[in-house]
């Protein structure tokens, strides 16, 4: 299966998700509708509504209504991670288009993260029960976790590994999983389901970022709608980096280049090395590795079309360039 | 009974609640545990707590430990709104320190506010069942809209009265409300008493709110730990103000000095006149109105000490300087 074939195969559900987020984010306050509006109309791939319902299908309830305002409350914590990124980030443009924190600024942006957060667990305590409150919940505390280790570990050359794959890990892997197990829990699937598809979630996410970072060196400004190497910029030193800093031979001489105040020129020139000797390559194996993991759990799920949605989705998550 | 006598009867739940406090924020990630425990330990009056505590009392079940964890979670979810409020009105100084947003920065701020409101959330999570998460996370989008009012009216002279009254419902009657709401279900108190309780909290937080606004004008710098008409410097047209531009005599003068811009010098000047033509005198009947209600709500209940209880934190409430 293509995800191509599988979105349209999601139509009818994903359109319910669309209806119900923008029922979601009306609200009396016009800028705050205004700016989620915006948002939610920028649009996006919608993966974790997609995941959420694919998840769903492993399920033994057919309740699709339920299952839809679950996929949109996953889809509200993401939007509301996004208005906050780009406030501490001070980004300019996602999508190729201003964010809202540009457009409205830093603090509509705040306050519709907030209101985008608190809707989505509105939302949610429609459908989950206390235990995926308490996971949902965890899995938002992990993620802002993950982006003060991130602010932390900026532009330090020398940071383990490690550190690198737990950050994705809070920021990134875990809502991946959280989306798979409300889906799978919502739809009441069996416990092995539940857990195969939770560990499936975390290895998609897993390799959904690091494909994100390989393709700020990989991508083109058109493209990906935000300017090439800009993790770097930022001084967000992401996997493709922290590899090549590990080389024998040029890693000492680049780990010395890249500090607070480089140019876009000395930006370009590192990104330039980091991708000639060889570490975006590596970093794009790692990810396989995690897709590879991802295929792995599924094997024992016992519903082939779910598996095959599944891997469709992972295909895509490994191939995109955007 | 004195409030006073009521925090010392309470003293054990509420050391509790700080020692739970304590554990909740504490993270591996050093800044956002220093940030978290610096707000924690700035103290406050922990009213939220107490309004939860002395709920459940109204309650059959006696599990102190849940209560107490609810108690834990208002709070933190009280705190994730002051630093993000703090963010939005650039303030360096709360309760006379400098706020985490001035020590810290933005950044820290913002991801901090989030990460006290999803632990909030996970925390209660454990305690509360899923409509109260609906009623609580729906408080929380009502607080969002009712900062964002705030923000599209500042400076708006000619605001209907009604459009405060509800920013002040949203802002903080609703999250007051809710804490009642939580300590009496968690202590599975009867419909009656949780629905009286319920409409007591609405009307001491209004009257708390009002209080709050009243005490921008007539409290000290020295006590206030902020400096006096520090609202009415940033455009926030309070009760008082929003009177006296209503009077007769000196109102249409008085709204044309309020205007982006305003220096200390002018602002003080308009706060001088605000109370002089006794303003500020009538917003503090409105309070002692709300404060009426609240303890009309209170009459109905059959359980004395906690009547006395609530009315102590009214009476507090009502006679406050800072």
């Amino acid at each position: 299966m293509r995800v191509t074939e599988l979105y349209l195969a999601m139509q009818g559900e994903l359109r319910r998700v669309e209806e119900i987020l923008e029922e979601e984010v009306a609200s009396r306050e016009p800028a705050l509708q205004d700016a989620s509006l915006y948002l939610l109309r920028a649009g996006g791939k919608r993966l974790r509504p997609l995941v959420v319902l694919v998840s769903g299908r492993f399920g033994r309830q057919g309740d699709g209504e339920s299952l839809a305002r679950a996929a949109a409350a996953l889809e509200m914590i993401h939007m509301a991670t996004l208005v906050h990124d780009d406030v501490i980030d001070r980004a300019e443009t996602r999508r190729g288009r201003p964010t809202v924190k540009a457009a409205w600024g830093d603090q509509l942006a705040l306050y519709t993260g907030d209101f985008l957060l608190a809707r989505a667990l509105e939302l949610l305590s429609e459908v989950a029960d206390r235990r995926l409150h308490e996971v949902t919940a965890r899995a938002i505390a992990h993620m802002c976790r993950g982006e003060l280790e991130q602010m932390h570990d900026l532009y330090r050359v020398e940071q383990p590994l490690l550190r690198y794959f737990r950050r994705i890990r809070q920021k990134t892997a875990l809502l991946m999983a959280v989306s798979c197990l409300v889906g799978a829990r919502v739809a009441r699937a069996d416990e092995a389901a539940v857990r195969a598809l939770w560990r499936f979630g975390g290895h998609l996410g897993m390799a959904f970022q690091i494909v994100d970072d390989v393709l700020d060196f990989t991508g083109s400004e058109a493209v990906l709608g935000k300017p090439v190497a800009s993790d770097l910029l930022q001084g967000n030193l992401t996997l493709p980096v922290l590899l090549a800093v590990r080389e024998e031979a040029l890693g000492r001489r680049l780990a010395e280049r890249i500090r607070p105040g480089m140019t876009a020129d000395e930006v370009a020139k590192v990104a330039k090395a980091v991708t000639a000797c060889g570490a975006v390559e590596r970093a794009k194996q790692v990810a396989h590795r995690y897709v590879e993991r991802a295929r792995r759990d599924l094997a024992p799920l016992p519903y082939e079309w779910g598996r095959e949605a599944m891997e469709a989705v992972l295909g895509f998550v490994a191939a995109r360039d955007r």
